[in-house]
């Protein structure tokens, strides 16, 4: 699976991302051999670069989750060229791209965590 | 509560928090009265607005919660004077500030929802 994340000039919120990634790989270890954070912009490794990485690894099925609160250009344009250059880049990688984050069920329980966590 | 996003230029960016803020308030009718969504920047209402309209309906606790994956600049310094600013102007109403969403640990099961509805 690949974390598609927007990407930040502060290294602090990057680094949000590629801990989120990791922890997700050790929860997830059923589903995915390989959890890979990427950036669409300003920070490596962008996402075509994260593609590359689980192609060089010998993995057939790509998983692409845009990590982004609110579907605009990005969701709606940038990432879906991004993985279809890379569909047509690897024709043997079945390469899926799900909905953004924004649209999970999960975002209430996550804002309910979140205040929990604060009381 | 109030749900204070970055706001958009896109209207359907933006409903996309509203409709969210609306399933909250659904679903933690019995922890708060109300949740309003809110927008640093791009759209009304503003998050001054918003806790305007919870002091105006008589409401003397108020949690804000930062609708962003990542802490930069409008999570670590905007949102924060925006509190402040409001904690001045309304002393007797307790406003307080939750961590920003990208600290929830509910965002790992946020990603496996976006997989499961994406079978």
């Amino acid at each position: 699976m690949i974390l598609a994340a927007h990407g930040s000039r502060l290294k602090s919120s990057n680094e949000e991302v590629t801990q989120l990634a990791a922890k997700l790989g050790d929860q997830l270890t059923s589903q995915f051999a390989q959890v890979e954070p990427a950036f669409l912009e300003l920070s490596p490794p962008s996402i075509e670069q994260a593609i590359a990485t689980c192609v060089a690894a010998g993995h057939h099925h790509i998983t692409v989750v845009p990590y982004f609160l609110a579907a605009g250009r990005h969701v709606k344009d940038d990432v879906p060229a991004i993985v279809e250059q890379a569909r047509q880049q690897y024709p043997d990688v079945d390469i899926e791209l799900t909905q953004h984050l924004g649209l999970s069920d999960g975002l209430v329980s996550a804002v309910t965590g979140l205040l929990d966590s604060n009381n």
